[in-house]
């Protein structure tokens, strides 16, 4: 398409209509320029084209694979298989004909009650950022664009549309915005999707800095930006503010509102015709081939099973409680209505219709398991079931080992509402704690979108974490538990043992305006890894069937950063991957800093006894901070720490190294402290060189007086150490003395 | 004096001179016009009258009664007490010829690593609030004037004179400014003196919202505002900011850029009269009496003994392991060097050279008790001294109870400086540990600003917090151990477990420009008790010898606030005090709240089986937060709950009540949310009418679908009820329906 051309061609009222969505799952098409309409369909973890294009009904849409939820994808921790996810969704939405999928959503997991977290990446912005762009470098790959969602700080569902997101510059920028920056530089997504939030009071999709200063210029987006569903309250400002596409629009009310802004001169053609510039490049570049692909079905839904066996997390698995090989192991009791309707994925407009959904009851036969199953409760009650609980108990006293499916019913998480709880249903609660009295061998699987509280966990011998696992769960599950799989997930969020140990506690969602960040930058394992807090699991956890050791830490660095090698070893008798996680401690920055960050990871695959040697790049980037006063990233010459571990809390080698960036020196001014002049021995002797000339000689300059060994006596005063000079001019020093002293130091630092 | 005349007899060099200090502890005078020059000292905890008034220097100052840091004095939370303190000061200011004391300091104690902690009065604002003008209130009933410091958010000392306190205007509302409000409004200090400090970015010397805005035109203060020494980095713009008194001032520089400023028109000379006229309101008010009166040391040196009674503090008293009666106890060995060298007052400016210090060593054998005293560490050093530990380890073996004093060498607290760590010395910190296992009966006395991790709680019988009990200190220490004295003093600070629970453990100090308030009105027992987290003994603790029983409780309530009573009994066998508090929980506003806050307290002394009723009263602002848009103190409708405790942990009695403040509904917006329309029954029934109406009837009202009982589909949504009728509108709700309801909902809410 000849875009200058066609724009040129352009009535107002069409352009005006371009920039409106024509319906739910369409942008308008203008017959007269042969300029089709782009389909866009939800699906960040499985296709939900609508039936019915004209409705949002969630449960009208054409059957499609069903992929593991966010949250247990994030948790393979493996960018090849994301970038394989995205691949096998873009394949499946070219034989829809849809041009853009509207994923991945790539929000911080700030809180564990945040109602839409199971679709969400991570708590860690890297993590979310290296596998979100995997994911849209695997979608775009077979020409489908993605919209990436929800751009930005979008962390709460309740009051969604209004509630402002409130956090300092440094917050934004180095948690709530980084995935999307990451993303947008490594993968060049097609669209971004503006959040129905606000960032410190000004609405996203009408928020010109998010939009257009940092977005495109400083990131140097080049696609398109649409809103969410409904999350522009006045179309002219969004298009002021940069927004390029309003979805669904407001019919002709939106149309009606540009050309109007346009005649009254509120709106400068010039930005509308931006916007649809944008949308015209979307139009031409993501408009899918004539004809539709058809896809194998059956190897999609292996890949589902296969995410999910990647993603599956071993939380505990005491005494080997696990696996329990088929050909081996007695007599197994399988609990649990979840086993048999199981949870397999969220709410909301990530929904699909699964083509094939396979449950842990349906697949039991095919573990190759000797098990019975009974339901122990029901879903759609929170009370427990005396009969159902009692036949269940009866029969794990006589079982070699028991297995009980637990999470939440589908209604209790979902898009549009956050969590009050991160307790399970108190059936279910209830019935685990029995079965652990009851069975020693008990096995806790669990189905849910996000972190939950485990009042048992010491009483059972493993947990499995399944998230929603897609619609290969039942197969996916037995493959982890009898050890077909050696599992290899690892937690992209902390489980806190409780929901009052969260950092946001007391303030989350109590303000319907406002949503406090006040914890900062000190989120996840941020929070809980520098205020030394006891967690359930933390950030990185994962267990395996196999033993991994680390060794032979090695460091190359300069100033522009360091490269890391070190050795991992399987050290057990089975293959296995390890999921190792660089760590940085900033300790020279005079900022506050959580004592560790995660700044790069991998993962590996290793045969039994064999050895890897894993390399990992650092960039000055990763020893950066967001400074405000300077509104850029900063790195500090100085001591930092670099730790490798299996999680957050299980490091295994560390290093000290010393950074040389070679900035330049803060120069001297009145508001400079002794302590820092002090520090320096050329700026103290400078000092007290000053302090003794002659020409300030005399009765009232105090500073003058020295000590036994011929030392400035206030050199050794604790309290004028912790003085700025102008306070030291205030105190009596003379004025002259102290600007003559500030002269000669900045010469002398400048040489 | 007549204060316009002399004002307009003035030079404008005279009045220069005037507004900034003629020297450390002086204003100007003007002799030409018989207007004497004002004398002030420091001395919140006694006079520090300086002999050479030319210099700082703490260690020369005239002889004065040592009373017991604020730390300790505010732990008796005794209003009277506090006046008494106040009346003591303001005589013996009054004998030195002083107009004005430096004092009190009202500080929050934010974090306990806040080096002058130990010279402020609590972590809640109506504590040091009730008590600070209680003592404001004595002082200036002596016809001395006072400085209430340190104006404001005052909370950290390294970088004091530069550091940002960043915070939200709820925050500095709620915690930092209530307690100087309480004191201005309720006790009419002569000044106020400004920190050092800025608030969001503006140095408080020279902040004119802080010093004119707020103080002057909301609190209705009319006396001066000065400086504190140094604090003032630009004269001019000080005097414009409405600062009244520089101290001590630049010299003749000061007075130069004052003349230069008026000259060339930057400072209007009416700013200049202004600071003036209130400075010449001082010197005419709080001019001493021709002749100085001499006082009764001794009474003054019983009064300083009588107030470290009423504060000290049985932290922890196993198996009554305390009193220790001289009568009946036996062998008791007493150890640590700070028996023989106590620590009892803080460094800095509240310094005062004793004039009769009195060291427990000194009052041993006065106490009665059967006592031999080992040094058992050095306080100039922090390693074991292994002689002197393994003799006081012999003999603790053989004794039938040991006491062990612990705490901090002088060095260690002090104005000027932060404290790093909250760990006592490790010498004295492993003898506790050796002692508590060589003998059951130990106990430990605590000497030291503020509160202190302890490792070894679990193993000793008793501790006594003594903070820093003035020159009184020996009489006081064993009137509290021997029994002659029921302890009665209470914590106004919480004690952590640790470090690293405090709330701001990553940021206190960390950045030299700024220290973030993140925790928000979260702070002390506000977050504690919020987080339900441990702590080592929590805010509002002490114990007695004797119980007490709380019955009870009756209110009574109407639209203007509420009544409490309750009865109070003594069911112990000893005379003692019990400091009931009450908490209100809010439950009624939409913005974060912690789960309890102090609203009232009182003391009383209650015999041996005797009852007291006491009453406390609760006013609109009792239950109001400080709503930033409003910019007001808002007092919501709805639920709260009233506890009543000897601790906020210690909760004995509460109840719940509704309140009606008759606050007008807030109107219905764009920007209402369907959840808050669907709760009023009115509107839920309005909305369902409006909706079905026949004008809006068609195809595209997805809004209209009814279910099976004739109730609107769409009320049994989350998703749904968590969108605000703007977003309806986008989501294809007719825009005139929308319009149309907004109208009739605010017809009906009007009625």
């Amino acid at each position: 398409m000849d875009i200058e051309r066609t724009l040129a061609e352009l009535t107002l009222p069409e352009k005006a209509a371009l920039v409106s969505g024509k319906n739910n799952w369409y942008t308008a098409a203008v017959d007269r320029l042969d300029l089709p309409a782009l389909m866009m369909t939800d699906g960040p973890s499985g296709l939900r084209k609508q039936i019915n294009s004209g409705t949002t009904n969630i449960n009208d849409a054409i059957q499609a694979i069903t992929y593991p939820a966010a949250a247990l994808s994030a948790s393979t921790w493996n960018e090849s298989l994301m970038h394989q996810l995205g691949e096998h969704l873009g394949i499946e939405a070219r034989a829809e004909q849809v041009s853009l999928l509207l994923g991945p959503g790539v929000n911080m997991k700030r809180s564990p009650l945040g109602g839409r977290n199971f679709e969400y990446l991570a708590e860690d912005p890297l993590v979310a950022g290296k596998l979100g762009s995997a994911y849209v470098q695997g979608v775009q790959s077979q020409h489908v664009g993605v919209a990436v969602k929800h751009f930005a700080a979008n962390n709460r569902e309740n009051q969604r549309f209004t509630a402002s997101s409130d956090m300092s510059e440094r917050t934004l920028r180095e948690l709530y915005l980084r995935t999307f920056e990451i993303i947008v530089k490594s993968a060049y997504p097609a669209t971004i999707m503006t959040s129905y939030n606000k960032i410190n009071g000004v609405l996203n999709s009408q928020n010109e800095r998010l939009l257009r200063r940092i977005l495109r210029d400083e990131w140097g987006f080049h696609g398109a930006v649409m809103s969410d569903w409904g999350a522009v309250a006045n179309t002219v400002q969004a298009l002021k503010a940069g927004l390029d596409l309003e979805m669904p629009g407001k019919g002709q009310a939106s149309i009606n509102d540009i050309i109007r802004a346009v005649h009254t001169g509120e709106l400068d053609e010039g930005t509308l015709n931006k916007a649809v510039r944008h949308l015209l490049h979307v139009v031409d570049d993501w408009l899918p081939a004539d004809h539709a692909q058809p896809y194998d079905h059956a190897a999609h839904h292996q890949f589902a099973r296969k995410l999910a066996d990647d993603g599956i997390i071993l939380l505990k698995n005491h005494e080997d409680e696990l696996p329990l090989d088929p050909q081996t192991t007695g007599k197994v009791v399988v609990i649990g209505e979840l086993a048999e309707n199981p949870r397999f994925q969220g709410s909301g407009s990530s929904h699909v219709n699964p083509t094939k959904l396979v449950s842990p009851l349906d697949e039991l036969a095919g573990s190759g398991l000797k098990a019975d199953y009974y339901p122990g409760y029901r879903l759609d009650q929170s009370e427990t079931n005396g009969d159902l609980a009692e036949a269940a108990l009866t029969a794990a006293k006589t079982a070699d080992h028991v297995i009980i499916f637990a999470g939440y019913p589908e209604a209790a998480e979902s898009e549009g509402f956050d969590k009050a709880s991160l307790m399970l249903p108190e059936n279910q609660s209830d019935l685990i704690g029995s079965l652990a009295k009851a069975n020693v061998h008990t096995t806790v699987v669990l189905q849910n979108g996000s972190a939950v509280e485990m009042p048992w966990i010491h009483s059972v011998a493993a947990v499995v974490e399944t998230y929603l696992a897609g619609e290969a769960v039942g197969e996916a599950t037995w493959d982890i538990i009898t050890g077909a799989v050696n599992p290899s997930g690892h937690l992209t969020e902390t489980f806190p043992r409780r929901l009052t140990d969260t950092p946001m506690a007391p303030t989350f969602g109590q303000d319907p305006h406002h949503e406090y960040y006040t914890e900062g930058i000190f989120m996840g394992y941020r929070y809980y890894d520098t205020h030394e807090m006891h967690v359930l699991f933390p950030f990185g956890h994962g267990l395996s069937y196999t033993t991994f050791e680390y060794t032979n830490l090695k460091l190359t660095q300069n100033e522009r950063g360091a490269t890391v090698t070190f050795d991992v070893t399987n050290t057990g008798a089975r293959s296995g991957q390890a999921v190792p996680q660089l760590y940085i401690a900033n300790h020279a920055s005079h900022v506050p800093m959580p004592t560790k960050e995660l700044r790069a990871f991998t993962k590996v695959a290793i045969a039994p006894g064999e050895t890897e040697t894993v390399t990992l790049a650092l960039d000055r980037r990763d020893f950066s901070w967001w400074c405000e006063p300077k509104a850029r990233w900063q790195a500090d010459s100085g001591d930092y720490e670099v730790m490798i571990g299996e999680s957050s809390r299980d490091i295994r080698l560390q290093v000290k190294l010393t950074m040389d960036f070679k900035n330049s020196p803060a120069p001297i001014t009145t508001e400079t402290y002794m302590a820092a002049i002090v520090k320096n021995p050329q700026l103290r002797d400078l000092f007290k060189q000053v302090v003794l000339a002659p020409e300030y000689a005399g009765p009232e300059n105090f500073l003058a007086i020295t000590d036994d060994q011929g030392s400035l006596q206030i050199f050794q005063d604790r309290m004028f150490m912790n003085m700025p000079l102008r306070a030291v001019v205030a105190l009596g020093g003379p004025q002259a003395l102290i600007t003559d002293f500030i002269t000669r130091a900045n010469t002398l630092l400048r040489q």
